[in-house]
């Protein structure tokens, strides 16, 4: 079987919109915000990290612009968040996970973009770290949280490995929905581990003498 | 008489520029930034939401690189508010008014280069509320204020209702100077009473049982 | 002597890029972020300038995603400078010294940028300003520090007084690489005598009668 990129990336996307809008919901209920601004945050979240790709990279008319399903999606994800947010609470502490899922899809999905538009594999990686990332740090700066960035976790980190990861599959011949699937398990290993353990990066510095 | 919606569109916007420069310049005269601080902070608040807009459309040249009117307007206007603060201060508290102003300005504003640019409704609306509010998002982030956005007030909602009030009286056929005449006149009205009588959104959620 | 434009805007931009990717390490090793987020608040530091510059100029494909050096230098600099990190400390304050140097550099790189693009002249002296301020203030907006803007000191004024004095000696014809090194020595002079000295712009509000 063979899935075109476009095919996978597509589905790989809206998976990432459902389970990032869940999240900056879960995020702007509990800073209090009303419907439209929560469903803003969940814009802001969503996007936010493929639009400032393509931005970046010149690629128009933006996927949201041309596709409305994404704009629907969203605002009846958020709604939806919204009317059951009591009920969502009670799960153990879904936000971080439905994040790390949204961490994961949308760094495949900066890559395969990356790699469609001709990118080297620097670049794809960057696209897929800026991809994953970017929407939950404009989401953290709106909201004025302390961007998961700064809280010393393994958040970018778990990106940027897998997109890594992606390239080593690539030049070891591994088909591409096979890479997909594997990049974003790796990327959601890594974090989840993180969540999980409290997993940090070493301090690289040299330490003076005492 | 009929005007040509660049007209306009041309007039309200350097209203909205106008009293969007004069609230980011006492925000940021409140805030203590000096003279040329101010000066870009009103900048950023004045052209921040149609600059986002026209990136998102990839509508180039920028208006305000094109027509240097926008740069002076802004700087001038700015400067002057400047000079006059505290007698402005005297007045009873115009810095929500002002903003209410450019909020309803321009959403009108957005709608219509959204029109122009041949997008669906629903992503017209957006672009409404995009040039609306971002650039006084961008102002409060920073100024490091609490955004507007996160204080629970009919403001995002002023602006999308006003959007959605326009698209009815375009399948109305009612003429363009009216529709714009009474959407930027909704908007400044819900607007205006969110401010007055302390409006908020209901909160959606369904209540846990107890 | 004659170096072309692009010659020496390419010299000075990777002096820029390392004085500002050390500065905003050491920020961000003081806020405790970790080794990859450190990188990355280098890159939005070194970066963002020019990256918001070209995409309001609409000019691609964007510098860093053309030439992979950036990345490099970027990605080298912080873990270097993370390496050293104690070492560096050390040595009197260098922060805001770097940052003097990063603001100089990218103020003139702006201009050079904005006149190859065919800019008028407050056009490109604005593209200097945003060029050289833009990648702080998206540094500590990322870093939740008090944006440097916000503290009265001369910074922002630095770069547009540099602008002006540029355009000062383009008419009284001045050769390129002078006018770029004069100018680069204004805006470090001023802004260096504004960090000694505690400069601060005069309010120039009239003052109520008592």
């Amino acid at each position: 079987m063979t899935l075109a990129p476009e095919t996978i990336v597509a589905v790989l996307d809206f998976f990432g919109v459902f389970t990032s809008a869940v999240a900056a919901t879960v995020l702007a209920k509990r800073q209090q915000l009303d419907i439209f601004g929560a469903v803003m945050i969940a814009f802001v979240a969503s996007i936010g990290g493929g639009t400032t790709r393509d931005l970046l990279l010149n690629r128009h008319p933006l996927f949201w612009l041309k596709d409305l399903n994404y704009a629907w999606t969203i605002t009846l994800t958020s709604l939806f968040t919204q009317v059951f947010y009591h009920q969502f609470e009670r799960l153990d502490k879904p936000f971080r996970w439905f994040d790390a899922l949204a961490l994961a899809t949308f760094t495949v999905i900066g890559i395969e973009v990356g790699q469609m538009r001709g990118a080297s594999a620097p670049v794809a990686v960057l696209m897929g770290v800026i991809t994953a990332v970017m929407g939950g740090i404009l989401r953290d700066i709106v909201c004025r949280q302390v961007p998961l960035l700064l809280r010393k976790e393994i958040y970018l980190t778990a990106a940027m490995v897998g997109g890594v990861f992606y390239f080593v599959l690539l030049h070891a011949g591994v088909s591409l929905w096979v890479r997909d699937l594997l990049t974003l398990l790796l990327v959601l290993v890594i974090r989840g581990f993180a969540i999980v353990y409290n997993w940090n990066l070493p301090d690289i510095a040299i330490r003076r003498k005492p």
